[in-house]
């Protein structure tokens, strides 16, 4: 961290500011510029309140040198991670598809998407049983008996399955769910982060509606420092003040996360644009980008889907897509 | 809520939709212009999902009538809600001010601190026991001994508390909390909204940094529709590109809440800014634009607080403020 | 237009209402809800303001049925709108890559640019004589000399050339340029546009920082009314909140401006995200995902160029750049 | 402005990057921390692009330490700037009020709104002759014949009259105009920013959509940088996710700009809120918050106004409220 002083600090705040910074651990390399004298700190810093310092009267500014998260920093773990769900494997060169309707409703529902997406390439099937909904009057998902019919979808197929956790004590029925995911709105609630961070499954982690990369690496990180470092990052999509889509996709997420973190990351297209029909174009763009996976949503009948079916997918219509994302991979990863 | 069909919808897929909609126990009432026909609903639209709707092929678009919420609503409620906290009153022509540190760090501080907001004229305390943070490393507040601090404070000095919740099983340790705070990182954490909407004690709701009025709006449902009718809303900035400030202060939501909705608000000028030195104008301005009261920032020691000390006002600077916001609430209340 | 009035609309201002629209030369459909009275208005409404309609007392609500640009809007004219320039076309099934220095900054560079620029397959050349540039103590281009290095560039390889207008009267200037160039700053210059409406060449319009896809194309819409219906359309990135990049690629752009418009859309990855290593994933991902076309900067020696040096490629990256290109086109293509 | 290294950055490069610094006449200190090396730069670094030594390879970050507007700077000229018009003075503890039409529609119009607004304690008339629209089949402005009709009102009141100046072909018939405005639209329109610099009259800069405060005072430097010091900066809004309100007024900006800036600061609430219902409130803010005027539209028969009638003021609504500013702005002049 640089602290960059006022020209002509005031002596006793200057010397009050070095003893604080002492007291914190902190060795201090002052230097002289011509107009501005410069402390630099060495020692660990993370913890420390930039804001604060800044505040100070004799502070001009202050910067920080190194990111405030490590173990999701790839300065320090400089291979992928590779995270392995059953038999298949997110991260590691893989396109990894998770596919499925946003919410469960029935057995003869889930069983028909998890069956379809299977034969279309999917490796892991995902849907809703606790839905997160801005209104109190919406469905709120099946909740428990949702569960329950992931279960036999996964019995059934075979494939893994993906779910939200939306509070602390819903984990006792996640026994058989192979990734829990976190959803945007939660994305800093601190304390589930904290309580995944003691489970010992992947966490599929998206990115807030309106958090910057670098809150998604400080969410990730309350995970991997309870123990957990088994993440997943998910962009589904920023807020913006663009009203044509219902939110803004930001592929660049991709490769600016690649440099940062050695975490995969997976697209949402489904949630990002809302619409069904931009979905196949922005997946496309995705795998073309560099992404690790996609998280897709498909029903056997949008119309009648109890939430989100504007943007599901028809199965003919996933099973296309899944052809030409795997098209798009073969002809990237050669690159 | 009214949806315009495309010209020459298929018969067959209107007469679908025209079916569903009745099976929703909606009656619709069809009109004809020149190129569109258009279907007004009449029922309790409420729970449905105008996106799906405006997905479908023979649908142009789909227009909400009536706002989502109910409870919140200021046209089923015309008379403004004043919601009494010990022996005051959060609304009805009072400017409430309510001050504290932003977290509970010892009792000479909290004790300190909230001696002199109260002379000062603050009609309430504020302090974090449990404390949102961005990153694992920083300091995570007292918890429950903050918890106890803050009791102290209040028999030293009368002033009823108000302090953030941010798990719903902490609310084993909130018997003596007068206001429950639900923060704007859970702004939409259903779970602990549906929970503080089953308490029987007032609840201020702060605004997420990307939630718009209406999603604000509907977090309040949610705890009213669990039986707590008593919600304040709290503005305290919204994220926006510039970046001379931490968040973007939306004053126009003061005038735009009061016409939505009979709940009071209160400005947090304090996190908005992020600037102690921006505090003073923007809390005058709230006042001014007809704000039910004020959510601040003091500390006794802003260059030693453990968190967000930039922001924190001296007891010396807030007991100028105090009397200027005073001034100016009786300026207007005249008008 | 549709508008939906409040229940009991007071009679005198309804029927002062219908008086005005009557006035426009509109034919009105009344029709009647059970709860709202709602008026369809049909003839055209293009010049209508919606927000003076909704401002009224009797009026709950306005809703545009049509896009109000008619010229730029598919509905008018579904066929995909190909433009010529010299020998190469623009849309149609095409990946045209425009690329070159943001500046031109002496003869030796740009020729030496445009060479390695058409060896690699683009097929037009930009550069910048006329800069917009935040600080008016930064170079502000070569002005008329450029172009008239870009004239010899051209005059040696062929390429076309594209370069920016920032004023009517250099108009004067461009005599030898191909395609003009608007700039993100001016695309709501109305004056500008009208009169590149005038001319009879090809205009590339770049999308304000904060623009809406549908202000984009109401700018389209100026530059056609006059005329001139060659509008290729820009895509650069819009402002957001994050900061990890310069500013936010809004590649959902591409499939939205593809429903709405006939025109072809060209994506520059270069001031969308500021960074040399985030061009070439993201123009991989405009191209999968459908775009006619990429802009991007090129530059025989980045760490001296004048302007942007950041965010140019060295003749050998965009070489390779645009091998995978060609490739991805290539695929998605036989999609 | 401070140039971080990377830890051990090569030898050659470092040695090619202070030969350049050099070559730009800039002096160097370097200091060495534990893990970074940083070179200070001490001279005229206001033309350097940041983002471009950013980027080279040995590099981690870079800080400007000084502010890249110079005569806009407070730092440069401590007093408040005051600037004269006719016998009225904007900014040194006046309170400013510029009312009119959004748009000059016949003689009749502009002289009953010029006497009213004159009346109720305006000293600026405001009106458009030339008016910015998004769609190009909307009112224009009456061009020539509206500065025409602004002239005799201004004859008739004796009030100095602003309008915008959308070209600078236009300037011709500024003659008589007392304040130019430069629209929201052209706020980075880097021509028309230097030929207002090259006039001798107030200039009223009005921020972009999507401007930062500090792009506002680099457009303020170009026109002062050209000669013109008689700026007056004007918030107008700025673009956000949220619908409710038509731009988010972003108020804190009127302290923030008097700590950056000695020019005085103007806030237009009409525009910014979209909404008669909210101008009120949210002019009184800016008053509370210390403004230095306010630029607000009022119509004799809004209702029937060419543009924009859904925020303006019938006269007798803004008499009102200029009672009430008064009072408010001598309430806190005397804080």
């Amino acid at each position: 961290m640089i602290i960059i002083l006022k020209a002509n600090p005031d002596p006793a705040q200057l010397e009050a500011l070095i003893a604080w910074l002492k007291a914190k651990n902190l060795e201090i390399h002052a230097s002289e510029g011509e107009s501005h004298k410069i402390l630099g700190l060495v020692g660990d810093t993370s913890a420390m309140d930039v804001d604060l310092i800044a505040a100070l009267d004799i502070v001009e500014s202050v910067r920080r040198v190194q990111e405030p998260y490590k173990k999701a920093n790839r300065k320090f773990q400089p291979n992928d991670t590779v995270i392995k769900v059953a038999n298949t494997q997110v991260g590691g060169g893989n396109l990894t598809i998770m596919a499925g309707p946003c919410s469960v409703e029935s057995e003869e529902q889930i069983l028909e998407v998890a069956r379809a997406v299977k034969k279309s390439g999917a490796t892991m099937l995902r849907g809703g049983a606790f839905k997160p909904r801005t209104s109190p009057y919406s469905f709120q998902g099946k909740g428990v008996e949702g569960l329950r019919l992931l279960s036999l979808a996964k019995k059934d197929t075979g494939l893994p399955i993906v779910t939200e956790l939306m509070e602390i004590h819903q984990l006792e029925y996640f026994e058989d769910v192979d990734v829990i995911q976190v959803g945007a709105r939660n994305m800093q609630n601190f304390n589930l982060l904290k309580e995944v961070g003691k489970q010992n499954k992947p966490v599929l982690l998206k990115r807030g509606m309106s958090a910057t990369i670098e809150e998604l690496l400080m969410s990730a990180e309350y995970i991997m420092s309870e123990g957990n470092e088994q993440v997943i990052l998910c962009e589904r999509g920023i807020r913006t003040f663009e009203t044509a889509t219902r939110n803004t996709l930001d592929l660049s997420a991709i490769p600016v996360l690649k440099k940062l973190t050695h975490l995969p990351i997976i697209i949402d297209p489904s949630h990002a644009t809302g619409k069904a029909e931009l979905v196949p174009p922005m997946a496309i763009a995705a795998a073309a980008a560099g992404a690790d996976g996609l998280l897709i949503e498909v029903h056997n009948d949008p119309q009648h889907a109890l939430c989100d079916g504007s943007q599901s997918l028809r199965p003919d219509v996933f099973d296309d897509l899944a052809k030409k994302l795997f098209k798009v991979h073969e002809v990237i990863s050669k690159f």
